[in-house]
């Protein structure tokens, strides 16, 4: 027999599987991949490998045979470690019963959407927003409704009356990535509380996202943006994915976790078997010793990208054709070109002339669209490198 | 405000996450965990941990710092022993396009229905089955066609016919484990063949499950069994599940694969970022070694089952109301105990009063309600020590 043709697999698939756009920061990477002259900016994490500190518990373990089958919702001693640490961070006690343990912040996220969307179902989320919210819901059969913020007058402004007006009778939460990825704007208190209240009478998920909660560049004594942890309950409708990946440099151990009221426990774990049966007990060893002992470590991070910040800040205000606001939170700059109409296209063209890879707004939804994103939690050097190359090419280019 | 009690928190999640059953496999295990008097022979492992060779290739990549995002279909040098091991047991070449990475075997079937099963289609599998099949495809709102072996003089026989008969224009795919968990059931290259051919004629997917490929008891010569490999053009509408985790004692690391046609490549890639988003690198760099290195440790795995397999088989046969066929491949005892009517009300007493923890058959599917299953791949001591406790309750108690 001769195989099918590429196009009738495909057909063979279902429509939301075949048609889901590339992410368009993959579409970027894959152009600059394997070019060794390029400084990449495109991805979300930093230029620092994982602390050996992290990696000796996990060695030990997988040494002394923890090689087995384990906890569905994660080992004790790590939903131990995870309440202990948002004990010292969010002042009040937490209970490791409400923590399960994934493979990555993006597992928690897909184990959210499965567990409260269905096909036809709704969720609010306001943009330009990490694609992996909408792809995962649109993969789900539910549909992501995105309420895009106002960039006026070089801020970000999250316009809660439009983002409520959104919600119909087939919405099931709302989604809040704050610090946002790739804004770097940062939820007040207020806005929160909002959120909240409207999720409360409308009997909606309030679905957060707080992995960079810890990048906030605050005042002196503030070590964390404000959280959903601040004004809600534990056993209310509140879900918040969380990873390991950023604040401990782990994004290449896929661990995170999911925090959820006690009560979908057995219904969490049913979804975790069926996706990856858990998360290996050897890693969870180093991600403990993470949380424990890496507060050392987080703020040196944390001072690092907040120099990092004003460094590309102060690069990119000398083009007058360059806008941006200063990111309160997280580890982006997400800067619009005038003119630019094609960010995936002037991304590429700056791979190729510049050779700095960004990652292209569009990619970020409704919103996103004559923006570029770069991450600045990078090697100072290289850094200062990447903005020479762009701010050369900004004098001498034009974007698509 | 107080917050919502846990009905109402259960009513806002999806009825398929609500409503789907808890593993009785599960069930066993939280009854009997903690226990130390207990033998467990419940799960789906062995009892020897990674061979050290596999894990000192992973500490080496994490110590140099390989802890950043990664091939979304996984690092290439694992995608090429993946050919090569392929290239040595199934004698034609493979190509490294056709493999991905995944979070396990389990992610893979994950996957699979992902990609081809939306709300409403149907897909066709033989039972009694591992409940992980149909455990996602309701979660992913598809309908699992369960079609059960027949159990006749002593023996397990899949009625092609009647498998057939089920196929509906809903109907999207058939699968087929073999060796098959729980039965140990394997089928014949005639059997893949009829699969095979009535999949092409009505353009349905073959998923294969031949996780237990090279735990197969067959003449002195045959280091696996029959496969849709031998008989499958890889391009065509063949999707197969499997994992690390039974032949290279690496349960615990989460690490499979999915071979596929190439056309379907950024479709699985889209799915594996909105899920994981990778496999950790430096975990890969051990499942290579594996792969390369692991054929002696894998022939010993398999001589020590067969032997465990005639040794229970030997003890079960001096109880006339046990009935079982001697299993052909994978390395579990699916057995019937005369008057059982309640799999898994027999299994917990059978844990509280002979210390023993199997698997309670009705969790299988329809055809395994009747059935107790025993994983053999055991210490042999520990083995006998179990047949010995369930021997004793055989001939002093009634099951359920």
């Amino acid at each position: 027999m001769n195989p099918p043709s590429a196009s009738a697999l495909l057909g063979a698939i279902t429509a939301a599987s075949r048609n889901e756009p590339d992410s368009g920061i993959m579409s970027a990477v894959n152009h600059g991949n394997g070019r060794t002259d390029i400084i990449p900016v495109w991805s979300g994490e930093g230029n620092v490998p994982t602390p050996e500190a992290f990696c000796r518990p996990a060695i030990e373990s997988l040494l002394q045979g923890e090689t087995f089958y384990t906890w569905q919702r994660g080992i004790p001693p790590l939903r131990e470690a995870l309440a202990r640490y948002h004990e010292r961070h969010y002042g009040r006690p937490f209970d490791p019963e409400n923590f399960f343990v994934t493979g990555g912040g993006m597992q928690a996220i897909q184990t959210i959407i499965q567990m409260i969307a269905g096909a036809g179902d709704e969720i609010v989320l306001p943009t330009p927003a990490w694609p992996n919210y909408a792809g995962p819901m649109r993969l789900s059969g539910a549909r992501p409704v995105e309420v895009p913020l106002d960039f006026e007058n070089g801020s970000w402004h999250l316009d809660l009356d439009k983002l409520f007006g959104a919600i119909t009778e087939r919405t099931k939460a709302i989604v809040l990535n704050s610090p946002s990825n790739p804004l770097g704007w940062t939820a007040s208190l207020d806005d929160l509380k909002a959120v909240r209240d409207e999720c409360r009478k409308r009997g909606l998920w309030i679905v957060g996202d707080e992995v960079y909660a810890r990048f906030y560049y605050g005042g002196a004594h503030e070590t964390r943006a404000p959280s959903f942890l601040d004004i809600c309950d534990s056993e209310e409708q509140l879900l918040l994915a969380n990873t390991f990946s950023k604040n401990w440099a782990m994004t290449g151990w896929r661990v995170g976790w999911l925090q959820a009221p006690k009560a979908l426990g057995p219904a969490i774990e049913r979804i975790i078997q069926y996706n990856t049966s858990g998360t290996a007990a050897f890693l969870q060893r180093g991600c403990a010793a993470a949380l424990d002992d890496g507060e050392d470590f987080i703020a040196e991070q944390v001072k690092q990208a907040r120099a990092n910040r004003d460094l590309v800040a102060q690069s990119l205000r000398r083009h007058p054709q360059v806008r941006f606001e200063l990111p309160k939170g997280a580890f982006y700059m997400f800067f619009a070109i005038e003119g630019m109409k094609d960010s995936l296209a002037t991304t590429l063209s700056i791979i190729d002339e510049a050779k700095v890879g960004f990652a292209p707004g569009g990619t970020f939804g409704p919103g996103g669209e004559g923006f570029l994103r770069m991450c600045y939690l990078r090697d100072p050097a290289k850094l200062k490198e990447a903005l020479d190359r762009f701010g050369t090419w900004l004098e001498t280019s034009k974007p698509s």
